[in-house]
């Protein structure tokens, strides 16, 4: 294999169906565009050159010459995650991304969904397109991942020998937690957090809060709302309880939702169009792309009938209902917009 | 017994309270109206007649015979199925439904828990009345079911022996998924799905959707709202994230809910009515059955001032409020309400 | 130590990680303001007389001394869960809290939440300022809390072994019924109602509700909804799917929201403002305290427009929006605000 290129590898445990397929891998060791010398020790150990990504079994003898050619290139750190990997005696699966193109196998699905939630890389950062495609529909157990085809029949096993099989979740996609928990941060369900999630430093995510995959936030945050595929929550702002952000994968159309910094959206609210800073939506209040609404600019008393989709992006916005008349109204330049985060509460020691 | 009124039969594993009383059943072999020769089997090996349901241990002899007699009258799958039962080698409960009647026992209410989430029976075509009064509240934790008398003690002896007893749920129903996952489905967080949902083929529960017992899908749909006791929703059909149907059991009334195909509930918006075909309510939206709106036919220009109620039912209806009156309106024959549902998700295998 | 002031004291079985520091503790002996010769007997066997509140290690010898100053006092209960505890082999933790204070300690924070959760102390009533300054962000898993400097290691050793270690939270506060299921009441997915929270009797927390630490019910109830930090729901209240109420921690300022006897709050509704008896919000609806809404009295015909803050805390009222003015209104003195919980699904046996 040509060293240069490498854009990411990973090594780690997989899971295999009984038909021996890999159905998940948990990476321990990973690293995105390796340096000269630890890329030129794996394109050592890979079997051939990989067109595009590839993923093998790293036999006993590679393994021994892996950690020694790493300990001659004085790679320690990674020596040192390598040995322990070793260590634990199970079969080892390498996988190495040439290029960032679609994800073509469950072992680079999985890599490319580490490096998201391990923060090496943003959200719409890596590609990984299709990935539905490629990632399997499987049982997480409180036994592991079983493939939905082993799942009765270890059901049956499980209550035979005195245990519970308990079945958290049947989906392509396992929860962030059981693989990666990034400092800094609180999940107060880990159920709602799916792999691939990008969580920033300072970032609570309570019990009613939601992150899926290719999608996050920059952190400091306080997320009691839904963070949609794909849509990604600017420093300092607070998702209220319940509230909502349009994905683009269902109902939201082909325009990417975010919000800025600074931002408050309420709860029980929800937005679908992306937000600027210091931007606040009142609690119970959705925000469709056509909406219409009236503006109330305090500086210019200048008002106007405007669709919600053209303020998309735009900074210090608040958007409420007159509970009078029952319009849609939205201050502009407005000081309330300020949200000051609990410092306590966000202090994720 | 007399073979003619065979309703349903299951057998399976049990679990009982110190006091011996079954609380729990876990079915891997049933049946909605078995054949003739079936039923004349398990006549042959029910110890007495009963006037409406029965459970019984099945005992190592009849377990025998049993298998014996479905071998003989080449019942090949049945026979396959209960002889995995049958080497597990633990005591084997069987129930005998004779007459769809409300439940009276707790291996009855489970059976019939089973055969929804199955699919062998839709939504409202099984008798389940009562089921609330027959169900006993317990602890449903990762070492099994445990009666609330027994939990105390059952948490302590685990931390003396270096080991966590987790409690997921205190309630009557179990999650669906640890019982049964008919194909085609993905469910993100099962603690959200009791056993006696019904999910179509094609059915995607997402993190924030939730269905109850004896409610359902009729698939393919993206839910990611929550589908209260005896609501079903239609194929195709989209619930938002966070919307709401209004149950029977509870401030819905005695109207039953259901939501008709190629619908869409937008994010936390909610019905209090039920919907036919091609119906759109907009993110945010409650309707109840009491609200009052103004219906804009798209087709005739006649507009007029109607109850949600009297509407119930009706295709083609996108219900909004207007964001600059903040009046509730219809359309009425509105072409927005084509909804498509995104097939890359919707494949789950 | 001088034995007057005894607040509270617990023993119990504690989790320590791998610096050898408490970082959880599930106490199976528990009690508020002992008796004079129980807080004789605790004196005896505390090491030092503490400031404020102290914890220790029981010795196998004051384990005995203990148990036998119980037989000898006649306090024969407490004899029986101290000699369950013993029996356990375990290292048996003592915390004494002398004054009720902001917590000092990881025990002395867990004893409180134990108290509340155990109906001992009602919320409000126990002085837990600057917790979450003195818990821990950890991992609480399937194999118990660990440390999250312990995480990786823990889960590579599962994995190494053949077992799954499945991370549930990422939280300073862990799941309520892993430590204390108080007598009738249901709790359909655990996951969402903390330590710390006091359930009364004939409270049912549904999947979508959730309770805070320091909140919670007086039961019965119906909880669909959320339950912030600090709010207390009355008897017989219902709280509907998705509904919200505002903390003190997050967005709500310093006015402790609570909810009075006999109330509903609809489905995907929402309140900033404390409610009396007998009040009704509208699904779908939001009432802040800055809302403006126009007061319809059936009873004088007077009508006014007020802030919702003014409303505070009085009976007898039903909000809605006008679904064709848009403006929200506050009906006084409805005889419509009678709500009915279903008797059956309250019946937590």
């Amino acid at each position: 294999m040509n060293n240069e290129d490498i854009f990411a590898f990973g090594l780690g445990l997989d899971t295999r169906n009984s038909q021996d397929e890999v159905i998940e891998i948990m990476y321990t060791v990973f690293q995105v565009n390796p340096n000269e010398q630890v890329s030129e020790i794996l394109t050592s150990i890979t079997p051939q050159t990989p067109d595009h990504s590839i993923f093998f079994n790293l036999s006993e003898e590679n393994q021994k010459t892996f950690i020694s050619m790493l300990a001659e290139k004085n790679e320690i750190e990674l020596q040192t995650t390598v040995s322990q990997l070793v260590n634990t005696n199970r079969p080892i699966t390498v996988c190495v991304i040439k290029e960032d193109s679609p994800p073509l196998s469950v072992p680079e699905a999985f890599l490319k969904l580490h490096l998201l939630s391990s923060r090496l890389i943003r959200p719409h950062k890596i590609n990984i397109d299709r990935i539905f495609g490629i990632l399997r529909n499987i049982a997480w157990t409180n036994q592991g991942p079983i493939d939905l085809e082993d799942l009765a029949k270890r059901r049956l096993m499980a209550r035979a020998s005195g245990k519970h099989l308990s079945v958290d979740s049947v989906d392509k996609f396992p929860k962030m937690a059981d693989y990666i928990v990034p400092s800094g941060i609180r999940i107060a369900n880990s159920a709602r957090v799916r792999l691939g999630a990008f969580l920033g430093e300072g970032t609570t995510i309570m019990h009613e809060g939601f992150v899926n995959f290719n999608a996050g936030t920059d952190g400091p945050a306080m997320i009691e709302g839904r963070i949609s595929a794909g849509v990604m929550i600017g420093a300092n702002s607070d998702l209220g309880g319940g509230c909502s952000t349009m994905g683009t994968l269902s109902g939201g159309g082909k325009e990417i939702i975010s919000v800025g910094k600074n931002c408050l959206i309420g709860a029980n609210a929800g937005i679908g169009i992306p937000l600027g800073d210091r931007c606040v939506i009142e609690a119970g209040l959705y925000v469709t792309a056509g909406t219409k609404l009236t503006t109330i600019d305090v500086n210019t008393n200048v008002n106007a009938q405007v669709k919600a989709r053209e303020l998309a992006g735009k900074d210090d916005l608040l958007f409420r209902r007159n509970s009078i008349s029952g319009a849609v109204e939205c201050l502009i330049n407005s000081q309330s917009a300020e949200i000051q985060l609990n410092a306590e509460l966000h202090n994720n020691d």
